[in-house]
């Protein structure tokens, strides 16, 4: 009884904390709203605008004017198909998230809402949620990186039953330009993409280590030893362009002494997208017979960039590149897989990759999706990979 | 040769993609803009407002109208002394944050510009950034709870030099209402603060477990398994209040199951701010003996709510958590330790507290702040506390 008391207490505590505490702002208008219908309405209280316009994935035609009532300005989305949705709102040209709904996320520097749709059990929106199935750990660890001569940030996650004792294989996961170590656990949903699909018996169970792929940065922006202050553009990569590459040795050797890892190619896969996509190209060239699966995410592949030479005049002007890619494909890996949609302004590289592929009859295999250099491409690629591996 | 155009291709490549994905926003006016005087420049772009507002603890007075030159509305603090700072903009009532400023916190729902200021090694804002120290590494963690029913999320610092096998004392770290397991991460600084003191030898290496005190909520609201759905107000710990310290032993149990750790009270402490700070306060009545340290940061303190009682007054109609605060004393613990701001509403049931603890000789020590119930004081108190542990 006396117990019961204390527990009550509690309970009543919290709403008078909650009453007095300016942090428990309270919001006049519901957003979003999920209807019965499976559209979702959008809303945000401005009664002084002008004009308020919403922008994102889950609008028709990517933009559209919202419509005013009382102060309130709206705009229902069709029926939506599972997928990771986002949106912002743009008042009086004022650009601004939705005050109503808790999810956002940052890429590079742009911040939009977002929402989860999911239909069924196994369709994409129900991979990127967080389900009551088994969840492997995830760990923001600082490895030791000699080659770039600081203390690196990366992120690793490890399987469900990983703190059993066995050894597990490993995919490494390379983020896009402007990304970091947290990309793909934020938008990318890695996490509950992987436990969903070891839980649906999808995939294997495997860690992934996901470092950060700006090698003058120690860690993300938002954290890193050099901060930004206000610049009005992001500095992106300034310097030792290509060290990332170079300096990758580290990073498997820190995952090989503090991982119980399954070892060789058959248990090593490497995949990233746009600029990761191109550290995966190099990386995997550059270490010839360590990855028995390579994925290329809308990726930037040039061996030079001030050219208009073709990919494959560039490796037949480059005997070292051109040795590199022979000696990859001599230690006949499992899967090089590029994956591409056909609005990314990358699909240009693409097909002289696939050309120089043909030709010199290295064997890949190609998935060409619907549209551009997004991330919702990215994470249908990342479930596909995934279950290819191991 | 080969060598040298690959590094530089890459470079170069990087900068095309940035060129053309439509993530990599530019931004008219820089903001925050860090003068050479020591004040701190904000501004935002809102040619068609009429009215643009600043709130924020870096504002005079909490909140500022900003003044207009071409469109773009600017305000300068005042000298600003080491802190981490936080800030909105209002335009024409709509609240908005910094584009140009990609540190954003979020407490609650309520999402906030961040910037931190520091002038000197060791003072409060230095302790808040990441430094070229030896760091910790931060795992989050999905461990069973019994008690609960379900797996839950939480998060472990551990220091640098976990890696190397020997056994380090835990501090159990919780957060307030609203809050969750990344609070004390996010806004809390935690890693940072203890990198930092550790590294300057203010504080012993040890393990900092952050669990989420939400009782119902298996995780974070932005990754939960009952997510928010455009609700007006959150819903905050609905059910099975105080079910939380009932469950806290299965976290004990995780941590001592899976790390490396010091056992007995001498190495192990509590501490939480505001509910947690209630939380610590039941936890360590339930589990006399077990806490050799405890921190209580603008706690709420009371057994009843629904009275006018005292809490000494509660006590004595309550012998049960008498007897249990009586075997807690008994225990001989080390550190009984209270701050709280003078502003804060929960000033009074902290006096309440002390006088209580007082009548019944029971030692503790008392630290009093200015302001009131906000993260500036949270972190702060869990600098001071970290120091006089293990």
């Amino acid at each position: 009884m006396k117990k019961l008391q204390l527990l009550a207490a509690t309970l009543l505590m919290a709403s008078a904390v909650e009453a007095q505490q300016a942090i428990f702002e309270r919001h006049d208008t519901r957003s979003p709203e999920f209807n019965g219908d499976g559209t979702v309405t959008l809303r945000i209280k401005a009664p002084e605008a002008k004009k308020v316009g919403i922008i994102g994935d889950c609008i028709e035609n990517g933009r559209a004017e919202m419509t005013q009532q009382d102060g309130i300005w709206t705009y229902t989305t069709k029926v939506l198909p599972a997928e990771l949705y986002s949106y912002r709102f743009y008042v009086d040209g004022v650009e601004t998230q939705d005050a109503g709904n808790i999810e956002r996320s940052r890429d590079v520097r742009s911040f939009m809402s977002t929402f989860i749709i999911s239909k069924e059990e196994g369709d994409c929106g129900w991979l990127y949620q967080n389900h009551n199935v088994e969840h492997g750990d995830v760990s923001h660890v600082w490895y030791d990186s000699p080659t770039l001569g600081m203390k690196r940030r990366m992120s690793i996650y490890t399987p469900p039953g990983y703190d059993k004792g066995k050894a597990y294989p490993v995919l490494y996961l390379l983020h896009g330009a402007g990304g970091d170590e947290e990309a793909w656990l934020t938008l990318g949903r890695t996490a509950q993409i992987m436990d969903n699909l070891i839980a649906l018996g999808k995939a294997k169970p495997m860690i992934v280590v996901t470092p950060n792929g700006n090698a003058s940065d120690d860690a993300a922006k938002t954290l890193s030893n050099s901060p930004l202050k206000g610049e009005k553009t992001l500095p992106l990569r300034e310097g030792r362009g290509g060290s990332f590459e170079e300096s990758f040795p580290d990073i498997m050797k820190y995952v090989k002494e503090h991982y119980k890892i399954k070892k060789g190619p058959d248990n090593t896969a490497v995949c990233g997208l746009s600029m990761g996509g191109g550290h995966t190209f190099r990386i995997s060239m550059q270490n010839a017979g360590t990855f028995g699966y390579m994925g290329l995410f809308s990726a930037a592949v040039r061996l030079e960039w001030n050219t208009k030479k073709s990919l494959e005049q560039q490796f037949n002007d480059n005997q070292e590149a051109a040795a590199q890619m022979k000696a990859l494909f001599a230690a006949k890996p499992h899967l090089y897989w590029i994956a591409i949609g056909k609005d990314d302004f990358l699909f240009q590289q693409n097909v002289e990759l696939r050309q120089y592929l043909d030709k010199m009859q290295y064997p890949y295999e190609y998935h060409e999706s619907e549209g551009g250099h997004i991330w919702r491409n990215w994470r249908i690629y990342l479930s596909m990979f995934a279950q290819r591996l191991f």
